[in-house]
């Protein structure tokens, strides 16, 4: 028996198996459901026992456990793969929105409706069965790579807890490639593969002028104005091709390649329905020479989140006011260091506060570090070759805006990462009526099954 | 007898029914001494018949009573001038902070302490002393010009009836200058005359971006963001120079002569300790060319009062905000209209708003006109002359920030404006323990009695 036929026999024990999963409320971000998260954290445990999984753990952490499982390769030289995802679900408020209960799950119209059936318990899910459909189809007794699940429960919280659990088992993680399959399709009909995600770090500038709010009347076009700084500051962040003015801010981005913008330029993207969900007045603006989606994707980007300062009430309040205000962030792309970029705002705004004002620089935390892997690096090619099987045709590639754990994977276990995942843009996840396409759930486990062979050559 | 004797005599009497007026707490900004409001003036139009002036009136507006007196001069010929006052008072507020009760004035140390005694009523009261010193030196029954006293009772609370009451009684109020004394010396030894009062106008700018607040890992780089667009267009605002860019913006302005500069120069101005009073680490900046005391009183100004978007609570939020908000206030000096610099500040906008943003501009109200009287002009140079006549030394020249109902009395009244005034910078007028230096009221007292002697040949 073939994988697909495989996966056709099963499909109704699958769905059933994965709809008990679903049933359980495994909202990590409310503290009156951490039972449930450690309830699914161990259907999970045992399902996977059930299927015959040689090791299956529940890892505990400060927070809400997570669940490890093995399959060892029968080759002790075969590659090592960790899978990654997680089985913590968003909150379904507002309830009174969705159609039918969250946490019923039903199929209906080919989907299957309920929180978690996208984000990411049905992705996880077609692991399970990717494995045992390739086990079947070859007759062998084990996985041609070893296969390491890692199932997260607090990545809807924040992955608080994430970075410590894989310093602590770092050794037992040790792998050739990370398969992430947390992320989306370009659609139902354009199959396609995530290469990167954006990091990000953020900042907080404050001018300080006069020591107190002055009248305007008296000291007006005599004295430092604070906001007219910011002003000149936050106008200065970037120049007239839209580029970010801190030096030395594009030296380590890793630029696209002639083969990713002409795979990019072949995604059937109408830009102007993209407008419309911002608003319709909205023209695209951003670097130049770039397009709307390698600005998004591909290119960083510094953004004034929120600026305020001076009398901000009812009426007029004629004063040069003591202080501005701006919170910043910037979206770093491949090769970029949030530490890095951190030093270079730090630098710039004191090499461009004008006399008379006193800039003041916090940033908040450390940031997150971009994950990018070439289309044409090993994991990458396999995976493409594993989607393109399972689907029948060609695979796009796009990167993605935001960004979660996946860069503590890439730093921590020094792997590489494969995007492998079926989900789609308008599967609602964080918000009433998730639903995942089931026959997209069924097309990831093949894809699945398909990946473990390609990459046992890929890697090894 | 002559001026100086005659006041010198006096001195007792005319300090104990100032005192008496003081008394009354004629505090216009607080609905609860409205009646306090209206005993001050009739205290003051009693005071006036007592004094022989052939015509005392109480006038009333849709809010506070004002008083009107006027005597004539014995020639039907000779110029009519208004003379410019209030008694109403400001507010006294935090009370404990008050040395003595400020509703009983007393002397000390060569000081009159109270509310009142500085802004206006003790600077009112001088000339009502001013007119009998110049008839008893004279000999005559009346002064050399026509006396109008025009005593309001709402400037503490914005005149909002005032330009309606002068339009009311243009006719009577009819006249060839209008002396105000409601303003500042230099300081007690360096006397000096305000020859002009910057002007207001203010606007409220908006800037609409996405029709909601956007996520900026989806959006960030590569759609308008309205605070960028904000900080560009405060930026521009200023040229390199300190320069306002809206064009035309400086047309109007009447330049500085060479000599008021040479004399504002001559002023004792310490910019340190001036700063000091802004705060410790301000260092002064304004537009290229000028002094800091040039740019206070003869420049005009763009100001941004406040500026606010997007996300300013507590913590990070990675948005493209829906819009950006500033208030702007621009000061104007002789020669500029505030409806003119309305109409350029939303040209302005229109020609430099970057597509894919909307920019909305509301104009609160038609601003105050700036007011403005030559060194060199008639009435300006005989006050000049009473004043040196009065203080026995040069006399040197200001202007002032802000601006009252000035603008109104020049417009309305159609008459250039002088300003005679004895009060000082640290008369604390708006705080506790407001003040006025004794010896100060009687030299205005003298001064007022050689001004109409003066304007009498001047206007002539
Ligand atoms: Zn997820
Ligand atoms: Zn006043």
């Amino acid at each position: 028996m073939d994988v697909a036929g495989y996966i056709e026999d099963d499909r109704e024990r699958f769905l059933a198996a994965l709809k008990e999963w679903l049933a359980i409320p495994s909202v990590s971000g409310d503290p009156a459901r951490a039972g449930d998260v450690r309830r699914s954290a161990e259907w999970l445990a045992a399902y996977l026992r059930g299927q015959g999984w040689p090791t299956v753990e529940v890892w505990e952490t400060g927070g809400l456990p997570a669940v490890f499982a093995e399959w060892p390769a029968a080759d002790p030289a075969a590659p090592s793969v960790v899978v990654y995802g997680h089985h913590d679900v968003q909150p379904v408020e507002p309830l009174e929105e969705w159609d039918t209960d969250p946490f019923e799950p039903v199929e209906r119209d080919g989907r299957l409706y309920g929180r978690g059936t996208s984000d990411d318990k049905g992705q996880v899910f077609f692991h399970t069965l990717g494995v045992r459909a390739g086990m079947a189809a070859s007759g062998a007794a084990a996985p041609p790579v070893t296969v390491k699940l890692l199932v997260e429960g607090e990545e809807e919280s924040g992955s608080v807890h994430f970075a410590e659990l894989l310093r602590a088992h770092r050794d037992r993680l040790a792998c050739d490639a990370v398969v992430i399959s947390d992320t989306t399709m370009w659609s139902a009909d354009v199959p396609s593969m995530c290469t990167g995600m954006r990091g990000l770090t953020e900042a907080e500038l404050t001018l300080h002028g006069p020591d107190t709010d002055l009248h305007s009347g008296s000291f007006g076009g005599a004295v430092p104005n604070p906001l007219h700084a910011m002003a000149a500051l936050l106008a200065a962040l970037h120049d007239e091709q839209g580029r970010v003015t801190l030096p030395g801010f594009y030296d380590d981005v890793i630029p696209l390649t002639g083969e990713e913008r002409e795979l990019f330029a072949r995604l059937p993207f109408d830009e102007a329905s993209w407008l419309e969900t911002a608003g319709n007045s909205l023209a695209a603006a951003g670097e130049a020479g770039y397009t709307t989606l390698e600005r998004i994707w591909a290119r960083p980007t510094a953004e004034v989140n929120g600026m305020w300062g001076g009398h901000t009430g009812p009426g007029g309040k004629t004063i040069v006011p003591r202080s501005a205000h701006a919170k910043l962030s910037f979206r770093l792309v491949a090769g970029q260091d949030p530490v890095k970029v951190q030093a270079q705002f730090e630098k710039w705004v004191e090499a461009n506060t004008p006399p008379g004002v006193r800039a003041q620089v916090t940033i908040p935390g450390g940031g997150v570090r971009p994950c990018f892997s070439p289309i044409d690096s090993p994991g990458v090619a396999a995976a493409r070759r594993a989607m393109e099987r399972a689907f029948g045709t060609e695979v796009l590639f796009t990167r993605e805006g935001g960004s979660g754990p996946e860069a503590d994977l890439a730093d921590i276990l020094d792997a590489p990462l494969v995007f492998v995942a079926v989900g789609l843009n308008d599967d609602r996840i964080h918000a009433p009526n998730e639903k995942v396409e089931t026959r997209l759930l069924l097309k990831g486990a093949e894809a699945a099954a398909y990946l473990w062979d390609e990459l046992s050559e890929a890697l090894r």
